[in-house]
């Protein structure tokens, strides 16, 4: 499985979140964590969400690190439980790094009441995805939100913690992968 | 799903973990998580996982919290990926509850360097299962631990841990349930 | 798993074989049943069964009792095997009621040369989708139909009709679950 | 998909619900659905289904016919899906045959309060497989129970019985196949 | 399974690598392999290998013999896994009737520097699909490449060559079927 | 995936055809295909294949090149796919080495009428799993066989020979996964 941070600035309107984009963009072949830097704009067209949807919710942050996940298996029930340990992952970084304390509530972050994520995980014709991101502005949000910079990550360091969370990522899915790889049936 | 702490006191000794054991003993029928507090001893025939087996660990605990997850599918990897979310959920809760920081590391909890728990994920004839438990005392131990006394947890307060870990994990598994049931598909 | 019956008057016309289409409209999360009443008229490029795009089949009818199933699982073998279980409920039920004796063919049901169904099963990109639809009105279908009333069951009560169907095929699915529940593996 | 009645007697007691059971006795390869007459004993060892067991229940009939159904994939929900057409296919065939009216609840057959049928689906190691078996006799049942002769089918011309029941199955599971090899996907 | 040289020549531009077209067009229902001779001409849009996008490559050839397959299942590296077979089987009968010796390089054949062949796999929404085709003729085409008839084989007997192989490529299949009903899992 | 010769001499009986066999003993996790040399002695109780139990063939070798592979994923069918494609390779590089010509039917190497190969695929309750095996030595076999040795191939370069076999089985099933990574979807 790959893991890599691209240097690159990119606005996320969920064109992102589709098949083989690291493999059309970058040449990343094969299971992928990809992250960058850019400010999140969702369209309600290009909404995967329908619950969103439905609620009117709109997605907007001015400066976020985005994570695309995506896995070459098609069971949408597993990549929605390695979207929840991708985002336990996240929250065992920044509270490590910060000391902060944070709360997951199913996919979602949040400090105090204010939202740090936001993330996706559906399927394509051939993989499964994930969209994860987590604010590093909490300007014009259209909910309270929190910015990494604000729990005491500095903004300039958010390559750092990216390529940390894919790099764990990454270890995460490997070492599960192992794990079955050792163990007997039982009756 | 059903969860459901069991008053009476039981020793593990991987017997437990086989297929319709809750059925069996508790008319349980479905998807489950089931609790129950008991000292730990697995004999090297009853091991499941055959890394400890090839390292000749032996797995002794005086007083655990255990638990025994069954879902009635047949992916091992699914499966581990479920093991690391319940590890995810015993840590967010002790720490909520006590205040300590823990880590884990793939299906382990520490405390420093001293362990809390012990975990294994594998497969039945007919479902996926996982046994974890955690250490209410760490007298006598083969490797350094800690107990959730030790933590803060008071040891006669153990059900209501034991409780509220088996509702947030048929929570969690609800929740993934539902939430692939609102997205659509991406390109 | 749901099952719901929607007073509102709606036309199919093969746009409600979709995915999500009961979150979309009807706020229906998971697994679910739903019936309506409503004409039938499925223009070509709608049509998702290809044999009778082959055949020039055109289906229409007048009044019918719609059925769409959604489960979140993609086995389009198994969606047709639930397909033919709804058809056996509806057999079972309409013969309970008014005394009738139908024959089922596959997916159709017939009470001598005269057709009382349409059905079709596929998948979508995130689901199994079944549409399945009776005749309350046998009036001007391009082939030999009979319908709910002419069989003995009074129309103004098609709603319970189509109640008591999304309720047993929501037991059925449901006891199927149980089933796997409660048996050990053989040799 | 191979469909067969054995001539021999053959006491059913469970062992007959093993993988390659076809193939090792009668030279079937491949998926099949195999019929012979016997009597019935199962002891509570070999029992499959843990709700007869925790029940106490014993499972008893001097003459039966028996269906053993087994097919190379192994997903149990499949299999007990598939057990309920099968099910379904003996109510039909007995209905039109001897004009009778049987309530199907489940896998099981009732005339009235009397029960026809006794059923299992479980898995082996490389297949899912079904028993299937309906009163020839019902004396000395420890419930009570109809037989297809007081349906009004002769005992004597059971193996017909049994042959057509077959090759229903057969013809069911093979349109089932054909089903899902004319649609296109929707939305 | 069914095999199928269609006499018509069609020239190959990648439309026909959609679900259902033996079914749409010839009324083939069911796995199948379908064969035809034209010439092949995939414009950038109707490419399904983003790596040959990537590339900027380009797929022509005069005259080729293809090979669609369609499966009616969704597992991507099931196809492919097949797809090398089907390779195998055209490189084992080439070298049976020519006397030749070819190259395997995974989904490809070579004579030496020169290619022989195309193929790619990929998934519909309800099918996996495969396209596979040898040169006829090695005119203009933008690699080296090497044609049957170079090899030895005429080109008017183009036919009968599809024939043996599409015929070879359904024993393969049903032996492969055939050899999972036999076999007795292990510990 | 792992591939690996071990340099000691160990006689096949049947029970290295069992799940992780290969972490048990050598202590290799993951997918693997491990070669050894030794004799091969498979009595009746030990056999897999229940064709040859039918037959009451019995298998027998003073001297072969044993493969053990195994895939932690549990589709019998995907298993014997690859056991074809292993054959393949076998055939592959024995022709490139010793310019023979030799014969695939099935999951078996011809010489003429003589066999080199035996090879059986079958599931354990946690993986799936291959045994192949080439003569070295064609004396005192049950049927007429021939050796690598005879083919062209000197006896003590037989680890030389097995090391290669593994390399391409582990490049072809990598080729294999990365194959279903570039490819976009059809309609």
């Amino acid at each position: 499985m790959i893991g890599k941070f691209i240097q690159e600035n990119i606005t996320y309107d969920g064109s992102q979140l589709s098949s083989l984009w690291a493999f059309r963009n970058f040449g990343l072949q094969g299971d992928s964590i990809v992250s960058f830097r850019g400010s999140c704009e969702v369209k309600i067209d290009a909404m995967v969400d329908l619950a969103d949807v439905r609620d009117g919710d709109s997605i907007y942050s001015e400066d976020m690190l985005h994570f695309i996940v995506e896995h070459f298996d098609m069971d949408l029930e597993k990549a929605v439980t390695r979207q929840r340990l991708l985002i336990t992952i996240i929250k065992e970084l920044l509270e490590e790094l910060t000391g902060c304390r944070l709360k997951r509530k199913g996919d979602d972050l949040y400090h105090g009441e204010n939202k740090l994520s936001v993330s996706i995980a559906t399927l394509s014709p051939v993989s499964s995805m994930i969209h994860t991101a987590i604010n590093i502005s909490s300007n014009n949000t259209p909910v309270p939100t929190i910015s990494t910079s604000e729990l005491g990550w500095p903004e300039h360091r958010s390559a750092e913690l990216a390529e940390e969370i894919c790099q764990r990522y990454v270890a995460e899915i490997n070492s599960i992968f192992m794990a079955r790889c050792k163990v007997r049936g039982v009756d």
